[in-house]
């Protein structure tokens, strides 16, 4: 059910412990802030010298406040840090927020002192939040105790950056965007953000949940609460530059990059990831508006060709498709425009909207009726005939039959758009003009940038997902007994008792073991030495050997190279019309195990053809993630060959990638080449490495 | 030397025919802006009803104007267009502005009717801009033929799209962006792209040429203009999407999208390429800053962690490179910033900026003099202190002690850049703030999004270019021999005697012919049937036929099966750690020859791996495209194989897209595979499409 934050966002009474009337301290920010609502609750000011602060009467201590307080700012010198909490927790303090600074952050003393205090808070059954924070506020509930305003609405925004967090509030202002609940994250040392996702969830005037974090702490625990939410959740998170510099150990290792993973781990929870400050504005003024379609087939509606253009371009770079439109729905819309309008798509007014602006509301209205149409974007000059202000927001002097025809079109396109409700997107050269607010305050995203009205277009197109059955983040399965024998026949026995196929093979130490095996079945045989690092490229591996002959002078001569202690001996498998691939999962500190699948052999590091996700990974999602894959085309089969069996594969991966999460004691397993082919899929190699 | 626009650019005289008092006409706008400058030349309006038009006489006709006109804008309706033109001819006129619609964007009729007017206007010793054009603009000699005002500055726009020119008015304010010139560019019957071009490059007030087009024209002369223009230029331009979806009848063709030619060209030819008016606006702005570096490592520096690392991430997305500062910079940041400040990139203030605004300055200083930093990005809250203004462009209220210091930081930064002429781009909250706008007005660029300011940057690092030798477009060499044979082995005489290399071959039609032939040279052997429309996937080439028995037996079965004319008998190359690339040469029917390379076979057309350039592609460009693949580290070998020679490679390419660039006649010129080797290339099959 997740933690009970009442005393933190709906406190009884509050106190601000380090208030102070210097307005270089930060204590003072927040006093003044939590001063903005004095007839919610009662407000004390502590200040250890006593005297007034903003005018009031200071305590000289939350003791001499005299009387129980349900949530303590602390805000002092990291000296006095906890002590104050100490005395905060004695007077029946329920939530602290941990202004101070200097722990984890710090070093490893600061995170050993900030785990000490959590665990008491904790004792005393109260919250924390912080240390190293910039407050928190929450409008529901008329709270104030971050020296930054925000307007209020529907976002919930958790940041761990007070200045990212003032860019969002200025950049959602134009877009009428406010905010619910603010929380500066600090470092996590008792409320997380998963705490925090948790409980916004389940408060109701709370839209939408928007996350600034560099560390997700329990990055699964975040993505499941976030796919739990019920309501969008925005991350806007960075490390995706550095991240490829880490060195890694093994191929999956060295593919697996945190950037990755974390994308990976949103594109399963249903997660909006952004890049900046900016893209989330839009993203949450897209989905603010509350309308939905799982459909990408976008008309793009101009009233310029250039615009149109580049329109279209944009929407296709964003994921969307613009597809040409059918018969009869250009014959409807031939109806209402002139002989020079295009009406394939993108629709063209080409000059129709100079001469009768209401033609804007006949398209929009045609356009959001035909049933081939997911959503409409609209691109160019609408606005300016009745734009009063200057530059990209104004626009020329308006008053004129135009301005009024767009007036009235403007309000037409809102009642379609309330007999259809099917997104509309509008990039304006003139976004503040009085046309356009009208379709702003009828909830249509309103956007300057023609990337930006794509972009959000894209964002109302529903919730990510690789697989048709949609966004999820798979549970772990209970753990198993750990893997006892990690050698290579112990990996192959725990993966084929989990129904991985393998061809035959036996594990062999002499000449008389080889032939003994060999006699078990036919050849061609392969021949692998055991215990050797990166057996392929030692020259510990041939293929095809024809017969036992051959195995045995095969056997002889890597033997007296590589003097490997074990060999196995195994059925080679058939590769005609195969293709390679390869399953990997690596344990990941945040997010657990997370699985690899892609083009596997030579070509998995030169190409990086490959994708994430996290495991177990279902059979469906398995087969989305493989129908993904740049090279996706091969699966289908390219001149002339057959196509493989991907539905075979997808099984495979799913019991890969279970065996995995069932064996947190296996820091990484790989199946490569995993062979796929017309009529089924085959594992040719595993190994496994171990915590 | 290209055409003499000065009639066009600055007639000594103006009409415009078709000058009207109704708002609602064009001609009424045009005439609006003609009379803006009255002492600068004479204005002449016509009107065929005569009468007064706003406020002069107009003259029913341009022979009763009774003076020669040098430039004549057209502004009538389609009947009477070509009448217009011949009387301005008559009357002496230089330079047409053809505003009149109807003609080649009408359909095939129309497009006669154009070129016939051109015919007639060139034969006359004029130029004429358009038709379906929207005007002129010259702010270096007032003159004002378009119903757009565009602020003076230092861009030429030359775009085909009236309302995209308009939004780039609007979006280059904000940035102090204001225009040289505007030409609506129209249906170019006569005056084209490429002349505009060439005219602005010598146009001395012009310091950028900014371009939206749709139709290129001659793309080649387009891109020749602009490598040669010394000065940039920016194209938008759309296409992208569409383009993906053109069917194709070949290898090379199906993976040349125009898009892609498009890119290439520009990259070749040193075009800043962008995607929405936005992108042209941010790398316009960029471009106007003046500064230059060739290379890409970037400091980013900011008063905060989350904007630090969404910016070096942006940074990095951009193509600009964040590495760590070397130790001699990160301990001369030390001696100016304080302990927790993070100085190893990006570089974090951590709040000294609150106590000691000038460390902004004191950073950025220490940032340009470190020789290991090509250019420095600033982002975040910088400009807030001292802000006046609300939202993303004002700031909080100011007038403090950190409000001066942060003047005087600003101050003290323009002192740095004079120092250190390297470019600093920032990102603020507060981009029209005070301090901001002492940084723009030195020629900083700030943008309030981080994307823009990563942008900004990337284009501030020099003119694309794949190769060392930087920007060129290759000149196309003169017309050889058109080809006689276009068979396969006519084809690869015509390489060879370029000096492409080939195993041996010779051409059979008959058991006789084939034992010759393997008589010359040794075995294994290639078979394959000649005239057979893709060979290899009908079953027409055999390889690593031992001797001659296996040689004779595969052309029997394979004469019986195909029953082709002619056979081709080959020296079977040696695979052997080998890579296979392709090499096409299109001629596009805009850009000339083009060149396509990558990764050949199978995978040719499952990963889409390929680069194009510009044909004929110098030996050191053609490298740098190969290095550029995705897959390139094949080339380097991996998993223990030898490197290949990529340079041999590259040298074949070179004669390759040569011989296909002397031969006009060539459509398609292709060699696939390409065998590329440790000890050097060949190539393995050929084949030509003639037009």
């Amino acid at each position: 059910m997740g933690r009970d934050l009442t005393a933190l966002f709906d406190p009884r009474s509050v106190a601000v412990v380090g208030a102070s009337d210097d307005p270089a301290k930060y204590g003072h920010a927040v006093a003044a802030q939590a001063l903005r609502a004095p007839d919610r609750r009662p407000v004390h000011l502590v200040n250890r010298r006593g005297g007034t602060v903003l005018g009031r009467t200071a305590a000289t201590s939350l003791t001499a406040v005299g009387e129980p307080v349900d949530l303590v700012v602390v805000s002092v010198p990291g000296a006095g840090f906890e002590a104050a909490v100490d005395e905060a927790l004695a007077c029946g303090a329920k939530a602290i927020v941990a202004i101070t600074a200097g722990f984890a952050e710090a070093g490893p003393a600061g995170l050993a002192r900030q785990r000490s205090v959590a665990a008491r808070v904790r004792a005393a059954g109260a919250v924390l939040v912080g240390p190293n924070c910039l407050g928190i506020a929450d409008n529901t509930t008329e709270l104030y105790l971050a020296s930054d305003r925000f307007a209020p609405g529907g976002v919930a925004l958790l940041s761990q950056s007070g200045n990212l967090a003032l860019e969002l509030q200025l950049r959602g202002e134009p877009h009428g965007l406010g905010f619910s609940r603010f929380v500066s994250l600090g470092n996590q040392a008792d409320v997380t953000l998963v705490d925090l996702v948790e409980d916004c969830a389940r408060h109701e005037a709370t839209s939408a949940i928007a996350v600034y974090a560099e560390d997700f702490g329990d990055g699964r625990a975040f993505a499941a609460a976030a796919a739990a939410a019920g309501k969008p959740v925005v991350l806007l998170t960075a490390g995706r530059g550095s991240a490829s510099a880490r060195s890694a150990q093994s191929h999956t290792g060295a593919l697996t990059t945190s950037a990755d993973v974390v994308a990976a781990a949103c594109r399963d929870a249903g997660v909006a990831l952004v890049r900046t400050p900016r893209e989330m504005t839009v993203v949450l003024a897209a989905l603010a508006a509350g309308v939905r379609t799982r459909g990408r087939r976008t008309a793009v509606f101009t009233d310029g060709g250039g615009h149109g253009a580049v329109a279209a371009d944009a929407a296709e770079d964003a994921g969307l498709a613009v597809p040409e439109l059918g018969g009869p729905t250009q014959d409807g819309l031939r109806t209402v425009l002139w002989e020079q309008s295009s009406v394939g798509n993108p629709v063209d007014l080409a000059g129709m909207g100079e001469q009768r602006p209401l033609s804007y509301a006949d398209t929009v209205g045609a356009l959001l009726a035909a049933d081939e149409v997911d959503a409409v974007l609209m691109t160019g000059y609408f606005g300016g005939y009745a734009a009063s202000e200057g530059g990209l927001g104004g626009g020329p002097a308006g008053g004129s039959v135009l301005a009024e025809g767009e007036a009235r079109a403007a309000k037409e396109i809102v009642a379609h758009l309330a007999a259809a409700p099917k997104p509309l997107v509008v990039q304006s050269m003139y976004p503040r003009s009085p046309s356009c607010r009208v379709l702003a305050e009828a909830g249509v995203p309103v956007f300057a940038a023609t990337e930006d009205a794509a972009r959000a277009l894209a964002a109302m197109t529903g919730r990510g997902a690789a697989d048709a059955d949609g966004p999820g983040v798979p549970p772990l399965p209970p753990a198993a007994a750990p893997l006892a024998d990690p050698g290579y026949h112990g990996v192959r026995a725990l993966l084929d008792a989990a129904g991985v196929p393998f061809p035959a093979a036996r594990e062999i130490t002499d000449e008389a073991g080889l032939l003994a095996a060999a006699a078990e079945f036919d050849g061609p045989y392969v021949l692998k030495a055991l215990h050797v690092l990166h057996k392929s490229d030692a020259g510990g591996v041939v293929l095809r050997l024809a017969d036992r002959q051959a195995l045995l002078a095969a056997y002889r001569e890597m033997h007296a190279r590589l003097g490997a202690p074990a060999y196995s001996v195994e059925a080679m498998a058939d590769l005609t019309d195969g293709i390679e691939l390869i399953v990997g999962v690596n344990q990941d500190p945040r997010f657990g195990p997370v699985a690899l699948v892609g083009l596997g052999g030579v070509l998995t590091e030169s190409l990086r053809d490959v994708a994430f996700a996290l495991a177990p990974v279902p059979a469906r999602r398995a087969e989305a993630l493989l129908r993904g894959l740049r090279s996706a085309a091969l699966l289908d089969g390219v001149r002339g060959r057959p196509a493989v069996d991907v539905a075979a594969a997808a099984a495979v991966i799913e019991r890969i990638t279970a065996v995995a999460a069932a064996h947190p004691e296996i820091a990484e397993l790989e199946v490569n080449p995993l062979l796929v082919r017309p009529d089924g899929a085959l594992a040719l190699d595993a190994r496994a490495v171990l915590r």
